[in-house]
């Protein structure tokens, strides 16, 4: 068993991190950067490094301080959280080399599923279902028509190297196919530097529905659940729940049973989730896998009982999964709501700053995982969710109404946030309805009120 | 089913209960006093009722002017909280005369129960196991050495009215019962008006574990798990715990087929508590029963997964028990510490005043119940309890070295608390081990740090 982890993550992840080591006794290094010298994850931790100035590059990024500070303090394993270095294949290489754990899969594993169109080709093999498409890169305008032509439009161009939305097209006729492979390779190349694309069935409307497996040394194999995270904007997640309510229970346990075998056929380890859209139809094509632990990780540690950084963190130690699949049943229903430091009257800009005030809900079924505290300064260089509220009760209707309260009782001051927007949500009858799908926040204008007003409405 | 509910209490119990009646779609009228107009209570709730000065007399216990706010506001029910009118016959009874509903048992149960030589009665009537002693109260001296004489000493004098641990005493030699019993009476007529006393074998070092009891007006009763509250300091709870490590599964069915048994002998309606005393060869012996709510129940919440503050309204509205015995499943293991604004140093002298600084700790299986905010002030004139924080995992190992963290990450300036004497308690190898009894706390001087030196060495 490892005694010592450094971090290499800021923010609330790194928070739950570090809790998650010292339930097991492990002491924790966290890094951070120059911006981030009162930050909790560095307050907390039993040591703490700098290492570096605030862009990402020069420190949450910088592979070679980070391995130096584990050197330094004597860490024997690094945990990247997500973001950041977490699904890089070079830097899970390099920790290797250096004879420190990375905890998550190997390096193999990150490079296949990163890898867009050989991931399409693998899960193909193992029969895992794929949105029709290309078989592999697109070489040249007339293949791409020819595909187009075969599977219908529309379709999607999409970068082999992709990630967060970008290096995608959509393509409703052949006239506009030219364009969109220029305009996708022009971006792919500039974001990722590799023009590689391929072509994807466009599927109208689908649900984001994701499966979490966990994954032994040993090769012991297990899914626990699903979250729904179709409400997105511009393809970031905004609310994720779990159960998805469009899953019956045959159909869960389909899609648990493909996605076990999909991270097997990347002899994948650790924690991870397959992606699937789901249809209109019910049918189920699979997207991507994340070779990390995600954001919305606590919904199903709420509704499993298990503590998913606590298993990372273990099977990276060599332990066997202390359970199987017929010992895990989900229980009850969990939504996360994130809360971001932006204004959603202003196209949802970020609104970094120092909070003036802060006053955080609690109480039965509340968990809030954030960094941040009053009088704390939001700094501007990172990504503008700064905590994660989550309510769980016995069904989806308890828990939409205990969101509600739990929004509108949590208090930020000094910086805008999106608490009023994420308590529109929870009041939209399409929502409560489950009538959404991963376009369904960016068609809507939903109403936020202010504060003010909307407290008198509740 | 009511639609509006006064809630006649303060603190974290008044923010408890708004927040489940939120949940339920129920409006609610908070009281407060002159002392407590920034309480957050008063600010959450629908509506807010100044009730008079800050002594509880003029307010929190003025039946008059909480029964005119609810005639006022037009409030259908009342829910009492703990503590102040939770246990007052005579209130649960104006209530009913005022076609108010009381959220707890019949007037006529209260009054039983407080009547502590009529509910051991009921309670042997009913085949309760009660501590050996007097058949009803004593007459005279003559008659208290006879009863001692025949179960042995020590015997405890204890007021029929008693309550807080007042008008009670030990008597070790028959020499010492005349002063006893003079003392007992003197205390219990000035404290509750009632100079009746009874006799009890002392027991002795024994636990304290209460059985969680839900009763609807059809009668259907069922018992919850237990918890064990050994740990008191002047017979003040400090540290509960859920379940109760010295119980076997047949002991606990025991228990909890008593506790519905007593419950039932008192036609007892709503949430409510029995307490046990079990021994070293673990006998178990009625003590009392609470008829309301009490401060330790989120550790029962999260063991079974019931929420028993929605449960209460829902019974006080007719509603039947959702489930039976056989669907109540405990698992897991909560501890709840209790955050006091008190001196530990200073013979927990307590210490009202304004939160300089407030930082709450979150993440995985950690709840807090609280009504405190930065910038708060404390007002002298209540209880010192200013928040309660619960931890909730598998086992109780892991429930420990959850609190531990989440301890150490409390932080509280501007009042003293006994945050580092909880601290000490969880890392006393006697609390461990769960060698701890009654009297545990008041014979060991724990060892409680300067925050600043126990920092470096968590």
């Amino acid at each position: 068993m490892v005694n010592k982890i450094l971090i290499a993550n800021r923010g609330e992840i790194a928070v739950r991190i570090i809790r998650a080591c010292r339930e097991l006794g492990i002491r924790t290094v966290a890094v951070y950067s120059q911006a981030d010298k009162n930050a909790l994850h560095a307050e907390i931790a039993d040591e703490a490094v700098c290492i570096g100035p605030a862009p990402s590059r020069d420190s949450y990024l910088n592979m070679g301080a980070i391995l130096a500070a584990c050197e330094l303090t004597g860490a024997q394993a690094i945990h990247p959280g997500f973001g950041f270095l977490s699904e890089n294949a070079r830097f899970a290489y390099l920790c290797k080399r250096c004879n420190v754990i990375f905890i998550g899969p190997d390096a193999s594993s990150i490079e296949l599923m990163g890898d867009k169109a050989r991931a399409r080709e693998t899960m193909q093999k193992a029969g895992v279902p794929v949105v029709p498409g290309s078989d592999g890169l697109i070489e040249s305008l007339e293949d791409a028509r020819k595909v187009a032509d075969a599977i219908g439009y529309p379709v999607m161009v999409k970068a082999t190297a992709g990630g967060g939305g970008r290096g995608i097209r959509e393509v409703h006729t052949p006239d506009e196919m030219e364009d969109a492979i220029a305009a996708a390779r022009g971006e792919a190349g500039a974001s990722f530097g590799n023009e590689g694309v391929y072509l994807e069935k466009y599927i109208i409307d689908p649900h984001h529905v994701e499966i979490q497996i966990l994954a032994d040394q040993a090769g012991n194999t297990v899914y626990l659940g699903e979250r729904d995270c179709s409400l997105q904007r511009r393809h970031q997640k905004v609310l994720e729940e779990s159960p998805a309510i469009i899953l019956d229970d045959k159909m869960r346990r389909v899609m648990g049973e493909t996605a076990v075998r999909a991270a097997k056929a990347c002899r994948y380890q650790n924690a991870g989730t397959i992606e699937f859209l789901v249809d209109k139809n019910h049918n189920f094509y699979f997207m991507e896998m994340n070779t990390r632990i995600q954001v919305e990780h606590p919904i199903t540690e709420l509704v499993t009982g298990i503590d998913l950084i606590k298993q990372q963190i273990l099977i990276a130690s060599g332990e066997p999964l202390p359970f199987r699949q017929k010992d895990i049943h989900p229980q009850g229903h969990a939504i996360e709501c994130r809360i971001n430091a932006e204004n959603p009257a202003e196209n949802f800009r970020p609104s970094p700053g120092r909070i003036a005030s802060l006053h955080v809900p609690g109480g039965p079924g509340i968990r809030i995982d954030s960094a941040v505290y009053q009088g704390y300064a939001i700094p501007p260089y990172y990504d503008s969710m700064i905590a994660k509220l989550i309510a769980y009760a016995p069904t989806r209707d308890e828990a939409i109404r205990k969101m509600r309260w739990a929004l509108a009782e949590f208090l930020i001051e000094g910086v805008d946030t999106n608490i009023d927007y994420q308590l529109a949500i929870l009041k939209d009858p399409d929502f409560l309805a489950g009538n959404v799908d991963v376009g369904f926040l960016d068609r809507k204008q939903l109403q936020t009120q202010k504060k003010a007003e909307s407290a008198a409405s509740r």
